[in-house]
């Protein structure tokens, strides 16, 4: 993340990856205020074992472009709301030029950050696919009980 | 991709693709107009054999997220510029619901795309990752070139 | 709706269908969640005797368009507020493209969509037209009283 | 349609609307210009025997508004597109305020208008219902094709 | 105003009106709600002895527009803020087709519209305009008084 | 106007001043690049005998503003579109703080500045007041020629 | 400033300037209240040994540019946030035309506003440049230990 | 330059340098494609004797703000437009955090962000200074002949 402060959302990415048991590393490294610590850390990312960078960033949210820049590594993008309800975070993120990819995912989406990270990895790691698959499963579980729950909530009106 | 009219920019996609040697299935299916479709598509993917699906689609722009809410895959999705210069599709794209990530790409940006599903799957394919790693040392070099060429025509001016 | 998050607005649009003696099924169906729950529903809401099917849903908010995608049925989308003040969700409702139309309405505006389906529904039952022409001339009542009270506010002034 | 120059757009609704055996009349009328003539129209529409009013216009478009003020008849709004690439008019449109809606749909979007009115009417009338599901059908065949034509084209890239 | 709702801003506007002696009447009307009360009261305005109709709505704010509609009398038009920060009203208030203009001033714009106000009207009134001339003295006056305050306050950060 | 380039647009607020015998007097004074002329011509304007001041500016349009921060007369501000479609010059003019308005039209909408601009004048002028309600009654007919025009177009579809 | 209620943002920028011990002089004066003493200010500003001037203000935000227009020294910008979280005032700092130009930073960048003057005023003074690589490296320690801090949070999860 | 395609625009700005008799190198390296190089050069330009970095991207335009998180010189950004009108590349250059900021420019200002670089080398450079006055004066005389020119074309209309 680019800033302490974003660490209010990223916790969620954390603890979902957490949850699926991915070894996760948590580091503030910022595009602006520690250029040549966030470069060292995502050339060497591939060779230090590393397999998804996710970067959380606001405002000129440049994090996950240098990260991309420096590595081949799949770089996720989480815009970070702040001014302009993250619309500004949300463009510095996405709209990277031709050759550099970062994979954006919703303003201050942190879960599916974590969720589209667990994806990739679950190409070839037929364990964890399996997790999402009950995760998955789980999800339709629970929108089926807030059906019911909301079906005696709407007849009570 | 949700229309055919979208092919000519979903094509650098495909050509990129090709480029790396990675097979491709390029098809029209529209979260609207054929839903069956793509669900089912959606939903055989993975034991298909298929990787990483790419979609591409204008305006309310639904196909990745209908994907997404289908598979365990990992689902790109490229906004396509029509109405607002592309930025209904950006946000129909990338505004996923928790549970559901769609990784977004810039408005129109295909050969992106084509570039992170590569970059997904070198994750564990060193073939690819290497020509990844190639790609970019080449595309260092095409900028140096554009660099000498540009330096010329502003001593000219 | 997309989310039992929903049901705090779409409740108005509950209570004026009952206003209305229309009948009404409140359901949590989720486009990306639960997309065969959906698509299920909506194929066979027609034949279910449903007339209209409203659909709540926020940020990248695909629910009326999967709805609209397996029905002939009119489809109202409510574009939920969560993010960019619901312009995301507004984006994603109404921008649906040529062949799918979803009727939509304001953001947030939970009781416009059940007048809308009312009127429809009015279009082949008079007593239903009746009663919306009773409420619009209650509406006009209802304005004219603030009108006077306001004068005598300002007055004050 | 609020002004002449808007039938270029509004054509495709008008033709839309014939090629479904649906009676229509094209007006041009503006909720400025000729603020009485649209008054009274609205409020005689039902009346006359017209079942869903279709309204098209640009700019801080009125139009739909206005009608919808004066009938307990469903208005469609369509935006016209021409500055703010029609975001003036979709907002202004569609944000109506508790208790008159408007069923809007995509800028420009006036084959989509038609369909939208369409549906309305088959709620009562079976003929159109089976046209529409013939029209649902065939689209899917249309898709198909496309589908078809695409894979040729990419394989050949 | 469009809706009682708005009085909480408007006030503001009927005070400065007052405070410069112009003759202010206060009235809740509505382009959607009561369009009838509406265009009667605009056609009417002038034989009645009004100057300047000053009209503040939110949404799709079309109250200053309908009125404008219906006089040769300059209508002014204050967006009054709900959804989207106030953009829809700005919008569907300023845009207005040719023929038909609107003096729109700033969302919430109060103040400023009856200042517009008065500045029409001492067109050919003398004493309007002493007043205004005194008033904006006075407010040079007042900046003056602020510019010393912030001076000493920024002196002892 | 700002700049000679807004003439284009311009003329057509001159050509309806003229049309309707109201004299005018165009000028390109800028309030980055003449500001002295522009401070000049405000503070003089009364006194000189001018009544409305109409300003046209693109991007960061201070012009309007600048105009009414010397005068009590009342200015007019017209958007003139570059970038941004005309959005920025559409804020820079209309969101006026507290104390100086400045009446805003459509982006690009000189016609109509130039018709408030004598709705203004007519507030005291009889004779103009005949010729605006002589040219709303011109506009309706305008209107009823083009309905009936449409309504044969609509018939051959 | 262009008024005392910018104070609470614009202090962050004193306070940065005096930390630096550059002498700063904070003024309360509007384009559009006090335009007068505005252009009195900038025009002998250059003589009166100001070096850059940093503006604040918010909406229709023209006091940077006004004192721009009136001056060569380097004028920053800082648009302050007021409705539409800042954007009317950031395009009307940012999109100056062509000649007279503003240096603007991010909605209420205060502290980056001083900064970017000192390293203007650094450019021809190395204490002030000292003092900005001894930020600099500051900046760096600081980041890093919120990283540590960071890592044993997020172990905790 | 981010791109070599930017230097249609870019070449204003190396030009209007040359007019000032501003030594500039002109240079393209890319924030992304190549960062090694953009952030060595970076980190070398104050040494190596540059005074002001200028930098000019579009979309999500990272270059001005790498560039100033290595160098305590002054950098301004040039927003290149190329999808949304330009508003990613603006949002993206000068939504910078605290303790880096950039100077930024209007969209595609490449003159301002020239003259923003002499008026700030200007700071200790008299012979600058001087012509940045004589500019500013032949600018008025400028607008000056414009204004006789349009004066007699409006004549004519």
């Amino acid at each position: 993340m680019g800033s302490d402060s974003d660490f209010a959302i990223v916790k969620d990415c954390i603890s979902e990856l957490k949850k699926y048991g991915v070894p996760v590393e948590a580091r503030v490294m910022s595009a602006h205020r520690t250029p040549d610590a966030a470069a060292e850390f995502a050339k060497s990312a591939r060779d230090e074992g590393f397999g998804v960078i996710i970067c959380a960033a606001g405002m000129a949210a440049h994090l996950a472009g240098v990260m991309a820049a420096h590595t081949i590594l799949p770089v996720i993008g989480i815009p970070i709301k702040s001014t302009f309800d993250g619309l500004d975070a949300l463009l510095a993120t996405v709209q990277m030029p031709s050759g550099i990819p970062v994979a954006t995912v919703a303003v201050n989406g942190a879960k599916n950050a974590a969720l589209l990270a667990i994806q990739m990895m679950a190409l070839s790691d037929d364990t964890l696919a399996d997790k999402l698959l009950a995760a998955k499963a789980d999800m339709i579980e629970g929108v089926k009980q807030k059906d019911a729950k909301i079906r005696e909530m709407a007849a009570e009106l």
